[in-house]
């Protein structure tokens, strides 16, 4: 990783020579691990419709955009020691506290990402050098008490309600450049008129979100507004230096409707509008040992789906 | 410091036995560096007046103080990547993009801080626990670009407004048990109506703040409101866990006067009355090239003062 790109070519190329001698492990067999230590941990807001849409649900007296969103990518910095393997069960927070002398009574939701990861340089990054230090691509779900969260935000941002744990798929795809960095730049700034199709963005991921085994939402990643790119740009244009193993999430991918909602928040508008399962129980929030299980593909460079894994995890309080 | 807390005496009465055979090196002939590889970095906002002061500042159409600050110790997570040793200067962002779409013309300010570091363990950690947690104390400063902070903030929390720089002192100072930990508490269920003096407070610390060389403020750390020991409660209660080299500041220092703040920003009420430096010039804000050191004492355990060092630094844009 912190060799940079022309070494992750190397050994890629290496471990493909040596894989026909390799003995073959059954996957079952095998015990995953988190794939690399986080450094710095950042997750963004990146998604117009998810951030309308929890401002909608939070703060109903107000517009749902905040002034700020379109200027600049709104992100925060989360704990890295919390940052654990796909499989692990969450120890979540006793949910009494904050709900005590707070806010609506809440419960967990979690909020489909993806994530980069980067190797180590020092220096302002533009949306251009992308490809240098991004080393590949993770699912993250970033577990939320949104009652805590709720509760806590104002005015330095969420702390409790999110430090508890944030799950990352085991195994890291490789990214490739992003072609259509450039056209969705000038998508922004043609008043926002599109002139290229969704599949033109290379971060066309197609999501998929499981609870308990139902697939709940297929929130559409083409559709997020701020790029990977800009964001890498936007963690070091103030002069701050990055390193290698530092996690940057795109925050929850949400499209417009509720089958593509990105958090369970917006999927039962707080509770309010409960979903059945298959088994047939029904949930406004997550309950204590539910398991939820994301998914993504994009297309690949031969039209053929890429799969990027998945990222699975259950909460127990 | 993995090891804790025996090994910690162990290793101090070791070198007290070995130092008289050392040779001696002068200071001035050493280079000091950061301490310690920080891991998680979390900042708090634990003074009452500061948390005031700038809420009526920066939300003067609405209390000072939010409806949570008293329930819960409010703070947030920074970019432990740029947590550098005193001396360092600080490349700061430039002071344009947030201002061409947003808020007051501003500047930075510093704040002065206390910080905590601890050895690990897993699990919720109580109170009574911190003193086998916490390894010492370095003083910080974390330096704010407040006009970016200003209009990043909402509703994720500061982010390039602070990741840019944070200054730590180069000589941990190991704590000792805080015997007025309960009578802080005692106090606060009291209706705040105390029964104990601030010299009964282990953290009886006296920060003394100089811009370019004059002494602007003198802060008093007797009157935070939260403590170290619930600080480091609070950020386990959720179940999410701490590692060797987790850093996390007290937040601002302020007193009630404004020869007490602890900020740049209460100390010239947002620029709007700016202070006179001992050279004759004038600052609203920190300029190109200046210098902040913040220093501190405490009482020791004779009653004679005991030093706790200094943190300087210089911002350069």
């Amino acid at each position: 990783m912190a060799l940079g790109r022309p070494q992750w070519g190397a050994v890629r190329a290496r471990i493909a020579e040596l894989a026909p001698t390799l003995p073959a492990v059954p996957l079952g067999e095998v015990e995953l691990h988190l794939p690399f230590e986080v450094a710095d941990y950042t997750d963004f807001y990146s998604s117009e419709h998810h951030a309308t849409q929890v401002g909608r649900i939070l703060r109903p007296e107000r517009p749902g955009l905040q002034p700020n969103w379109k200027h600049l990518p709104i992100g925060y910095h989360g704990r890295s020691a919390t940052v654990v393997v796909s499989g692990t069960r969450s120890n979540g927070p006793p949910a009494s506290s904050a709900r005590a002398s707070s806010g609506p009574p809440g419960g967990w939701t979690s909020r489909p990402r993806w994530v980069s990861w980067w190797a180590c340089r020092a220096g302002a990054i533009g949306p251009a050098d992308f490809a240098e230090h991004v080393f590949g691509v993770v699912l993250v779900n970033d577990w939320s008490a949104r009652d805590i969260q709720a509760f806590e935000y104002q005015p330095l941002g969420p702390f409790l309600g999110k430090s508890f744990a944030t799950s990352v798929s085991p195994w890291v795809v490789r990214s490739r450049p992003c072609p259509a960095r450039s056209c969705r730049r000038r998508r922004r700034t043609r008043s926002r008129r599109s002139t290229c199709g969704p599949r033109a963005t290379a971060w066309d991921l197609s999501l998929t979100v499981e609870w308990n085994g139902t697939v709940v939402s297929s929130p559409p990643f083409a559709q997020m507004y701020w790029t990977p790119a800009q964001q890498l740009a936007h963690l070091t244009v103030n002069g701050a230096s990055v390193r290698t193993g530092d996690l940057y999430a795109s925050g929850t991918v949400s499209g417009p409707n509720r089958a593509q909602a990105g958090s369970f928040l917006e999927l039962t508008w707080n509770g309010a509008e409960p979903v059945e399962l298959g088994d047939g129980s029904v949930r406004g929030f997550l309950e204590d040992g539910d398991t939820v299980t994301i998914s993504a593909t994009a297309p690949g460079p031969d039209g053929e789906p890429l799969g990027l894994g998945s990222v699975t995890g259950t909460v127990c309080r």
